[in-house]
């Protein structure tokens, strides 16, 4: 059964208008969840943990009576790990060691130098007290974001990671209560939603506040996390997820097919967009395609991502796709190409990039070692793969020696009054030497 | 004239309620702000210039008619630093040289690592391409700001800043355009409100639409940033300025409360607060006050500040004190204190930290160094000074040796058909060798 992919050439006239209607996603909270959203946090906030149970026995067709219904102990976490069978929980260890030793590499210390006066300047790094980690439950209860999620957070220092994993119908997923163990979650709370939200960012009885809120989730969440912004800190509000694969040609093309696929299945709303220099290419991969998907448990959904928001697209050269990749900021960038090293000083915008046509980007997703957090819907322009240091927070240092602070008071003085900010003069100038 | 200001014992009983109360701030944008604003960004990013125009003209009195009229050039910047006084020109030129050597520090650098079997993981660090800085204008136009937002864009490498400023009745203050040409800003356009963070956000025909949006605002400002976050990064929604003064009792009292007015001076919401283990300090400052508050310009507002949001606690010893600190993460910390070295270790929170007698805040709002946008409210919880490191962002660097692709392939498997997604297992399962 054939499938239609769009098809454009970079050198076709409305190319930029095409691009722009392509990329173009928005996540739109109407009023009716605004208002839904505003109302559970707001009530979560003034009845804690009350409001909390009732939300979730509503929502998830629970029969909580306490909070402690709605806590797993550590034993719990712990006997998952121990009851999967010996492949997966090696794999899990393994993957979440990669992890660990990649994340590493982030940490940030703290630095400072002394000037000529004996003034010192410097920043001290540290990391958050406790933050929350919401992980979705349901269909889409990943145990590899669990890792991703919470070994920067530990790694970072963090003392306390409150898992937030809402089980509609009751349902617990043992691979990502597994991984919680392996991540080393301190609390685990089987609450979902706005509520969980709330609940984290203000804090109940039973649940405890936290400094920042992070993970993925649906319309409900994300639009809770941007409410309660400022209160705790967030990651980015994260759109669907989406691959732009680059390759010269020489690829087996069952292989970009399948790398395309990968993306694909997460959601309908997912996009898979290849680009190569080379025409018969894409006619090969298309043909790949046809030949694959009927043998995809995901079929359905990976024929509806691929018609709806997939393209393949020629370019005329290497440049002219840098300046495309440039243009979509991918989250994930796949160069399946000979020579990877000479495309990457131009690559200006993406999440990751996955270098030669052995890093499937699946790897990455699960056991490379860099998170698979990373900025969707070209938000790669301006943010980052999540990390060790979205969990660390700096302070800036600075001490006077008695004769910089006679220097910089009078330098201080001047802009101060220049500002019409006397008191900040004065306080200036009471540390000028006679 | 004397003057109320709250007094607290860190062991009166009902302390930590005091405190929450003290320290409550919510910034709330009411419907009909939010209604506002909604309507201006939306009709900006539909109409473009031709919005920005009428609205500029709305709220700023102006009379512009096209965008050349809301445009300054790179002559009038330049011809506003060489008409300064020569020492206003000077300590301009000192604080931006200052502030440009303490961010080239914080630069981060890509790195990369090679594995045993020939796989690389790494990071590249870029800068974003163009960032928006929003300078207020009127009555709270700060030059110093100017610096402390530029600069770090500046030394990030980014490519294109485009600062914006409203000019309410015309008025241009040419500190502010003097600051704009020492700190290397591309382009000055006189608008400001929500319809500049619309014009920043989205971009029009005039305006080029940025990566980033940083600066301090009024309600709207900040509304339409929260509104416009996820199109664009935005920094930290500011809340009024605080700084906590923390004494042993042996600075000059009156330095003290200069320190203490150079916050409260800013505006009414802002606060003060001066803890000390010496019950007898705190009368001392009290009388530095009464004596000093006649003095001062902005006595009205300081007056209001103090009475309304400043605070005098008593702690009990330094490790109560600390505590304190942690609680409050304020967004200025004096140290005025024998030996600062030793409070460090315990200090979690803090935007930034002025250590010794002689490091007034005030220094570090223009010339010390470090950047004067910090974290406020109790924010330092899990956010940084403005830095750098707020203009560059990461990709994730992932290149698989043909053995690493084979083995982490099998683990990749394994972990992906544990959470169905089966084109990720198959994706990796190729990269396996036979």
């Amino acid at each position: 059964m054939s499938i239609e992919i769009r098809r454009f050439r970079s050198d076709q006239s409305d190319f930029a208008a095409q691009m722009d209607e392509l990329l173009a996603w928005e996540a739109v909270s109407d009023s009716g969840v605004q208002e839904a959203v505003t109302n559970i946090v707001n009530d979560v906030r003034s009845r804690g943990d009350e409001a909390l149970i009732e939300y979730t026995n509503k929502f998830d067709r629970t029969s909580a009576s306490t909070m402690a219904d709605l806590e797993l102990t550590q034993e719990q976490l712990q006997a998952a790990l121990d009851g999967l069978d010996e492949k997966q929980r090696t794999a899990l260890i393994t993957a979440a060691d990669r992890v660990r030793d990649y994340h590493e590499k982030q940490k940030q210390d703290s630095w400072q130098y002394t000037e000529a006066d004996g003034t010192v300047l410097g920043q001290k790094v540290t990391p958050m007290d406790r933050v929350g980690i919401y992980v979705p439950g349901g269909k889409a209860a990943y145990p590899s974001s669990v890792l991703m999620n919470a070994i920067p957070a530990h790694v970072a220092g963090v003392s306390e990671i409150i898992m937030v994993v809402p089980t509609p119908d009751g349902q617990l997923n043992q691979l990502v209560l597994a991984a919680a163990a392996a991540a080393g979650v301190s609390r685990v709370f089987t609450v979902g939603g706005a509520q969980a939200v709330a609940a984290l960012a203000y804090g109940t009885e039973t649940v405890p506040g936290v400094d920042k809120i992070v993970g993925p989730g649906n319309i409900f969440v994300a639009t809770a996390k941007r409410m309660v912004f400022g209160q705790v800190g967030i990651d980015m509000i994260a759109g669907p997820s989406e691959i732009l694969v680059v390759c010269d040609g020489d690829t087996d093309p069952d292989w970009i097919a399948m790398d395309l696929f990968s993306q694909a299945e997460h959601d309908e709303d997912a996009q898979s967009i290849l680009v190569t220099m080379d025409e018969n290419f894409l006619d090969q991969v298309q043909a790949s395609i046809e030949k694959l998907l009927p043998t995809m448990e995901r079929e359905e959904i990976i024929r509806k991502s691929l018609s709806d928001r997939g393209a393949m697209i020629l370019a005329s050269d290497k440049e002219d796709a840098l300046n495309l990749i440039n243009r979509i900021a991918p989250e994930h960038l796949e160069l399946s190409v000979e020579d990877p090293d000479s495309w990457l000083p131009g690559i200006r915008h993406a999440g990751a990039i996955f270098m030669g046509r052995y890093t499937a980007e699946a790897l990455g997703d699960y056991c490379a070692g860099p998170n698979h957090v990373l900025p969707t819907s070209g938000t790669a322009r301006f943010s980052s793969p999540l990390g060790v240091y979205d969990f660390q927070k700096r302070s800036s240092l600075v001490k006077f020696s008695a004769d910089g602070a006679s220097e910089m008071g009078k330098v201080a003085s001047v802009l101060a009054r220049g500002e019409f900010l006397t008191a900040h003069a004065r306080s200036a100038e009471y540390r000028i030497k006679d």
